[in-house]
């Protein structure tokens, strides 16, 4: 993952443009990506489709003609979305066009004006005081253009038409932790699953342009949504920080619930914090029309480290054990949900006799070890209302220790799986709709 | 209002008699209240008027004729509502007409005995210990008679009838925080909201003697009580301690909410205590037959400050300090209840574009401030079934933000108002239901 | 109680035999158990009756004939329902069959095979290594034959049929706190219900084999588990550690929150855990087929204390003192449900005028006591809707203050009674049912 990032770093991504193109189809190495182009001034819920941005070059350049800022020694250097300029001016005056964070004064911060007509540069502070104050030629040449807005699409189909959505925004020019590690991670996870034949999830990775991408893909795709019922957000998965799972707006979602028994028992440190309006794209997927279930997954939280949206946010930020890392508990995540079933204990009163299918120690008097533990929990709640995750919350144990159970239990007779019965229940009751309307 | 309760201090209140009608007008001076009067003998609920209670005089002289204990000196000598009485008598049989604080031997305790026929005296223990054994010639000359009891109300209409009720007892004689401290924020309260044009609500004023005058006004309102949508008992506003917000009976009642709210962001001390039966008048708001949404806010609680109900709660236990902060929290909570509406996000699907709108920043890349949070805030969660006390707390923004942020959104009609839409729906079901009835 | 476990330690119990028979004659000679036989090979739920397993002798002998493993001196030293057996083989065969705790090398572990044909022996760590590797003799001179499961049961009939169930196992051989203790807590409370006149509840004692006996009277009596309104199974109680209870599989039944309530207040160390599917015969009637309210009381929880299911849980271990508290706590829980019901006030709107009834302090001014207060929160909470339970959960007192109050209050008509009306309304919906199969 960290040399598939390192090879999508110097492309200059943006909402629109050739950059993201690129980062498309080099994600398609790995996984069949389906490639959207929506065209500029489409409506797309209250916005509008923006016209397509690319960059030949941009600089400033002193009286002695040396590029003292310059566009191809880092992307960052230009504001994004930057309108085409040309012209001379003395330091005073361009200042107003120039970013600098003078808390850190070696970085470059990373700015935007998507919605708003302008051009700026961005530099390190240092450079910034290094600049005598005579007259500077700046050079902004990009183009702003009808175009189209690039999506990146990738269906899995499973056993059931229900989907988890995968998200991850692919805006940022130069980058690492955010986003390129969540691009990394959400294919290397894509390709883990489309390997996975025994998938009961459809699951939908979205590879957009943060905001008006999501914004644009549920213009397009409103009646999609239903299908819907797990979601994440995944980014900034390449840092060494804690994880960080920020609930769905709905709070207790399965989703929600399944990412905080993974981090709980992941060993890992791990905050699990409410959903809040700010962020990621589950912005608009939990924007209160839509109340998707969809959470976000991260390691340190969107803004909350000190390279964020700067040139600190570089490869040596993000290292592949982290990386390794924020796969494995997606994973988890995955294996979860495409695990917790809810099941009938088939032999309700009293507890069945374990001993004599070998479920059981057959010399009494000592503690029951965990794995024997996990049956008897499972026995207990199985009445057709707790989940294998219900369990899992109530009982302490680990999710993967109960569905071993489970599926011991499903081998002797002992439970019997409802998600089918209760399509059967459903069917049955649309079928004998038409008879209550004939009396 | 400190010097306003100067002039109230020495006034002798009771249940009923000339104090507490001398005591409503001095409040009259200030807001128009009206005086009920209620004959002694009407039966109210399970109790009866009492007779009106009246002084003359009080004292005890030593065989010297000097006054020993002397009414005239201070109200609090005499037991409230104590009978008449002429007599002389030894030491050893006046003292079980006395009452005294052994563990504070400067202070005169404050006692009374409306329902039960005694005369008594109450005193410094330090002048107890000076009485020698003598004869003491004793003089109780107070009138108990058929008259009134007398009830101070003042109703300002808004543009609802649901009211809120405020409600403050004004049955102690000369003690300062209990409660010429919660007459005086309750007049202050009222004539600010008297000038207030925009009121939403309706507000009832109750300038009442402790209990008695609860229960005469509810026996003689009991069909005014469905409109009280929220109401607050005032009581020991002047003492230094900390807020003591006591919640109604229901726990979660929308007051309760709005006093923990504005506590909570109040940067005062403060303490959110559940309801109990125990108390001032909010124990009969909160009986169970009427269980109205009433709470009890004080600066130390009922009781808990050790001048309670002793001649230490004097002026000097009070300062014009507290009296203010006491009113600007009562302000807060009132101003909380006008402007707790609940709206609908116009663009429930995905944010609106708030860029263009000049409610988010131009340049992105930094952390947003939290005027435009609270924006996102009032989006997400405005989906006609969270009011903005709902956003306040999941929130954690302050409620005045959110509120701020409602009326810019409401400007850019990014929201719509639900409460008379809400009424309409009423009103169109009011209608409807005749024809189901020809049916 | 402690000289009554003392005449029961040195028989052999196990889940059949002529040991649990003597067993439930000595409890006979307390309250008059009624002892049902059931005969091997009853099919009873998922499980069968086993065949009645009885000891004559056991034994092993070393080559000089001295018995180096005696039956005779403990009946720990014979693993339960072990098959007849009789041989000569060398020490290291022979180790298969021995059972030792090294890690407590003084201590003979308590082992049982009850559904496995083996044969066993246990032993202190410390003999097994004083053993020479030469060759032994063993002797096993059990009986496994066609025979009985014994169960006792003991019903004391109330003035309502709603049951109160208490069952304890009787399944251990020289256990002192496992479970005697249970045993002898079980037996006096029964003796002392059966002195209570005024019973409200019926009550069903029962005294069986762990597991198998809950699962045999459970198949048996099916229709009488509807009944079961609240129960405890009791077990080492005897210990002088702190109490635990663990809640029934609901969490939030009656008798886990009286159970909760009579801890609180006790004054002994204790702790309240969530029911978990391992422990004792709570195990069978939490089967989500039955899911009965049966919490759990123990001191020392279940496995938890070092001498479990040891040779060194004997009369020592459990003190006279322990067991006299354990009683008590029993009967405050049995008092609490007795006690708990639910009144209507009788004068909801505002408080009735307690002074006058001498149900409050004629002379005022002064902080209440706490009897008053529980007659202003037995009042204010008397809604019909609230148990006395609720009430002493809400306000903080302990329930016994809260009843005494009720008391006084139904003496002066302040109360009502419901659980009679309510009865009567169910009465009358049952009578009502034939007119509308008529129709």
């Amino acid at each position: 993952m960290h040399d598939f990032m390192r090879g999508l770093f110097p492309v200059c991504r943006s909402i629109t443009g050739d950059g993201n193109r690129e980062t498309l189809h080099r994600i398609r190495q790995w996984i069949p990506l389906e490639l959207h182009e929506v065209p500029s001034g489409t409506p797309v819920l209250d916005w509008t489709v923006p016209k397509e941005w690319n960059v030949q070059d941009a600089y400033i350049k002193d009286a002695s003609g040396r590029r003292v800022v310059d566009f191809q020694a880092s992307n960052l250097h230009l504001v994004s979305y930057s309108v085409p300029f040309r012209g001379t001016m003395p330091l005073t005056e361009l200042r107003q066009h120039l970013f600098t964070l003078p808390e850190r004064p070696d970085w470059i911060p990373y700015r935007t004006s998507y919605y708003e007509e302008m051009w700026g540069f961005c530099l390190a502070d240092r450079e910034l005081r290094l600049l005598d104050e005579g007259t500077y030629e700046v050079c902004v040449d990009t183009s702003m253009k009808d175009g189209h807005l690039t999506l990146g699409e990738y269906l899995l189909e499973g056993k059931i038409e229900d989907e988890v959505l995968i998200s991850t925004h692919i805006c940022h020019p130069s980058l690492a932790n955010d986003n390129l590690s969540g691009i990394a991670v959400a294919t290397w996870l894509a390709g883990y699953l489309a390997r996975r034949r025994d998938r009961r999830f459809s699951y939908r990775f979205l590879f957009i342009p943060g905001t008006i991408g999501s914004i644009t893909w549920l213009a397009l795709n409103q009646q999609k949504t239903d299908a819907i019922k797990h979601g994440l957000t995944v980014s900034c998965l390449g840092d060494r920080g804690p994880f960080t799972y920020k609930r769905s707006r709905r709070g207790d979602a399965e989703i929600d619930r399944a990412a905080g028994q993974v981090l709980h028992h992941s060993g890992f440190d791990h905050e699990v914090v409410n959903f809040s309006p700010y962020g990621y794209d589950e912005r608009q997927y939990c924007s209160p029309g839509f109340n998707l279930p969809v959470g976000s997954i991260s390691r340190t939280a969107h803004g909350r480290y000190r390279e964020y949206h700067t040139s600190a946010d570089d490869l040596e930020l993000v290292t592949p054990q982290a990386l390794g890392e924020s796969l494995s508990v997606a994973l988890s995540i995955v294996d979860l949900l495409e695990g917790n079933e809810t099941y009938a204990n088939t032999n309700p009163r009293g507890e069945p006799q374990l001993g004599r299918r070998g479920l059981y120690p057959s010399v009494g008097g000592k503690d029951l070890e965990v794995e024997q533990l996990a049956i008897l929990w499972v026995l207990n709640l199985s009445d057709a209302s707790h989940s294998l995750l219900d369990i899992a919350e109530v009982s302490g144990l680990a999710f993967p220790l109960l569905r071993r159970a489970a599926d011991r239990l499903l081998r002797h007779g002992l439970l019997e799986g409802l998600p089918d019965r209760r399509r059967a229940f459903g069917d049955a009751d649309e079928l004998s709709r038409p008879e209550v309307d004939v009396e």
